[in-house]
């Protein structure tokens, strides 16, 4: 089968993946499954792995097949697989949670012990089929296309996590700011919305993504480059500030933002990742809050996000690519111009 | 009467606070309340508002008297004050509520939008009376001298509140880290092992301060001088990290633990202060930790902090000191030399 | 002034309240509050009051005037209170907390040690002036009409704060059942549809209240009278039954659907009142569910409560009455013939 | 091999159960583990099966090897199990959960939707050998006798969660009830004392049970039969009540207490049964407490209380016998003639 492979780290996305010929997976163990993969979106962090930004965090033997936002068609199971068969349509959790340590058995699956992570550690979904497991597949709604919501599997499942995190923390009358209104930020919106009453504030630097933030939701938005947005979330706020900050982007400027929009006792969720926390201890004392680091989410997270996507409250906005066009993509994203989340169709 | 005020911000301690002749208070508002303070603790963070480094988060009118951790006797009340009366001892939350707005009704009082606060931006204790409100005093119990439990009043509190909202993360068979077994950090200790049944980790650099927490409760000690931290931890915990630190220090080195000792979902909590956090927001993502601000506590978890002395759970380590040693007690504790933590006796 | 007041408990709903001319109430404390009552929400608890059905509760002494759902005009202060004047529209939690004691410390309002009850314990509403306390009111928010949220003091700040409970159980894709679409069901549906993103069922008895309940935001409605309540929840929820109930209705047979209906670690929300939990305990245990009793809300709930109101989350449905007509209101409550959460106006 | 069955219903103990002999197991599943039965701990529920009492509440195919508290040694695995193998001592977790359901991956296996329950709804360990799986089993400590603590399986585990929910609620200060100091009373008892700081008051007729109270870290002890256990409970209290009550007995007086007994907010853990909970609604309402049924408990919380264990927090009095002593000590139980927890050793 066909797969888009990295064989070497580089900065240039124009040549970073190379297609290449490679076995199909087969089952080999009781709960494996294999799925033919229909839509795999492509990630902010699939330029992180190509730039070599993860080597220091976890283990890559290259070259590997990248994609981890995965959906397709079951088409082989481990002979003890009972939860979906072959035909049936599903959503691939990004990681391999082992199912038996015990973050697994609380419901951790991101700290598995022995996780592996397609995409990531082994081989993705840039690629006609993918190895996973039962315990990472979910069956998908009727009526619902794996290429449209393919990257809920993993930039939906992020933006949910940290969204419920906040969400247990709002209550009617606060406000929470969203941090970015793209791939993730869009999703983390609507749950926002869909899950809590709080007004919600969202900043961005280009307008469309204010005015689609507006759209799915915003009460208020807010441009970092032209607003002073300390000034105007005091005055919306009317000095109370935010009880959460959902933060999609992690660069510098917006982690520096804490101490002056969070609220005593609240939290900044970092999502986004690129720049550094840098703040004085007595900045965190004085102000009582804290930086939440954020981490994908849970299977059962991702079937919450499935259930809120059924029942019509989170829309996702995606394009369109071949397999062929994956360093297209990874360009086009590098200079931000890829309109909503792009997904590669390996089977087209 | 008389009190020990600072004039000007200074790094040289020997001449930090001068001791001048001022006009006792009188309860003026029907909840005022009046104190003879009996014991008054020095705290790290007097050493700090005397260098000014509290001018950029706090406003202060010079001269001020010094001194936040209070306790003594009641000798006059305001006209509608039920919950105490004159001959009552008591010890006083370092801040003054206003007791309406809305974190008050929540029971944030350190977050209370008209807080004044005693020793930081009113006068304070080391005086011959201290002037609060019926909101701000806690009847102690039977048997319970002033001058013993009055650092209770703010590093008691601020190590209960840090440690209530860690316990609240733990279970058997948790490790928890407590960095630095200070003046807060031997309350903090005391507390954890009083509140959970997670296993212990004490950090000091200091001999006698380990063997104090082994005394109080530690499981294992380590020296972050000559011991490796993270291997160690890595070796006590099994590979599965400490879910809570409580880090009494708040310096560079102690700060840049959390990543390779605190778990996934686990928390740093930021009590003592004086350095900076300082990690890229990758770190906090892939390990999904969060450094956790705190301040002070509530009046709620002073009472239940006196509960646990009445109880015999949490014994402070004090000298004690007059009026006129303030400034010696200063340079001392800039030097490292203060047994336990030191109280001021105004009335002696 | 005037006042309708019990001077005998009596089950004759046609002659439960007597109009006298009673003395106007003064502020005699610093935190008094005198109140112009604008609208006065009758509700099903003053019928029980007049029966009788609360001696065995608490201390009433008769004659008194009912009347705990209250909203009108600040008319007159005590001399330290701040936060408002005159001229201000106000709405009035149902109690008189003293704010010292440990529960009001901790926010639980209705748990107050030393608590008054006007309309249960002391005089209420249903009368030209009320003496309440600064603790007590809420400003209202531009443009919110006293008479048209008055029931929101105590109809609707219960039904949030059970809906607030339950809210903080429930994520997208569980199920909430609501028992009884009346004066506080229909509220308590609209907070949890602006509140969590789980499916909502709402059981009535009557089909006009079926009908509203769609309205508000129920994607299910059921009959009790002529469904199988159990088999169509298992139907709708595929098995998974609900996780929270509220209960606003409180009789033999809807408290009894808890083990047929809540899912295991789920919650039957006690709200209303009249009939009896009886449950052999193996079946609590069998099904690991609670039955959760509730009792109106803190002060803080009623701010956000208003908070709703203000965004256009929650509507009542009311209709107008004179202090003249306080014992038609109570013969009509008892057959239930009131459209809408009945409001007294003792100024028309 | 031999095992102890039931074959049917009787009221008669003297013979509940037959020893007859019955193929071994054998490991027919991936995941299966085969244990060499060392001790079985005999359980109220056992007689409660033999009486009955849960026909109506699960599906039993008689005959049926009771026995639902099993520790051993592994004899057999399936082909992938990993994290055990022949050899290793483990005790198994009541029941076998299935791994994929969504209860399952919340971490909550009582509430798997596929779960069987060896002894209760298929063969148990009252028998040489026992069929269960790698998601059920925890190695035990070193230096740990299965015997000694074979009856941590189910009546540890099912005190342990109900106090683990109790200490979720308790602060120092509060006031902890525990009704009953038998079996599993005086593990709750215990664990109260180790993960919580809270004054503890226990309840229980026999006067061995009520010193063993106080030797495991009871503060106070009351006799039901000649205490008036409310008026005790308010003196102790000072008029506050108990925060969270955990009822191990659960029998019509003793679900009766609630009212009289636990403050607002509070909570009654229904952890034993055989009575019933019979009260007013109004009464829940007027006290806002709740009734809080409790299941046996997570394979993560056996993980926990192993720790507890290890690190000697829990200590359990067991009394020993053989496999042909079933009947013996169903009768003795049945007359309360038991001392500490019986355990059957199948394999002496």
């Amino acid at each position: 089968m066909q797969a888009a492979r990295l064989h070497e780290y580089t900065e240039d996305m124009s040549e970073a993946l190379s297609i290449d010929e490679v076995d199909a997976p087969q089952p080999t163990r009781s709960d494996h499954v294999v799925v033919d993969v229909q839509g795999a979106g492509w990630c902010q962090t699939d330029n992180h792995i190509i730039e070599g930004m993860w080597t220091d965090y976890v283990e890559q033997d290259l070259p590997m097949t990248l994609g981890h936002e995965n959906a397709g068609t079951v088409v082989g199971v481990g002979e003890e697989v009972t939860t979906v068969s072959e035909g049936d349509r599903v959503i691939c959790h990004p990681v391999l949670p082992c199912g038996k340590c015990r973050p697994c058995r609380l419901g951790e699956d991101m700290h598995c012990e022995n996780l592996s992570f397609p995409g990531l550690t082994t081989d993705g979904g840039f690629a006609e089929r993918l190895l996973t497991s039962e315990r990472s597949v979910i069956p998908l709604p009727d009526g619902v296309d794996p290429v449209d919501i393919a990257p809920h599997a993993d930039a939906g499942i992020t933006a949910y996590h940290a969204v419920k995190k906040a969400v247990s923390q709002l209550v009617p009358g606060d406000y929470a700011v969203v941090v970015g209104v793209g791939g993730l930020g869009h999703i983390g919106l609507q749950c926002l919305d869909a899950m809590s009453a709080a007004q919600l504030i969202a900043l961005d630097v280009k307008e469309e993504a204010r005015e689609l933030a507006t759209e799915l939701g915003a009460d208020y938005t807010l441009d970092p480059e032209n607003d002073d947005v300390p000034a105007e979330i005091d005055a919306i706020t009317d000095g109370a500030l935010a009880t959460q900050v959902v933060d999609f982007v992690g660069r510098d400027p917006t982690l520096a933002l804490a101490p002056d929009i969070v609220r005593g006792t609240g939290e900044h969720h970092v999502v986004g990742y690129g720049g550094h926390v840098h703040e004085p201890a007595q900045t965190l004392v004085n102000g009582e809050f804290s930086y939440v680091g954020t981490l994908v989410g849970q299977y059962t997270e991702l079937q919450e996000l499935m259930a809120l996507v059924a029942q019509g409250d989170v829309d996702l906005h995606t394009s369109r690519y071949g397999l062929d066009d994956v360093n297209e993509v990874a360009e086009r994203l590098e200079h931000g111009e890829i309109e909503g989340r792009a997904v590669i169709m390996p089977q087209e």
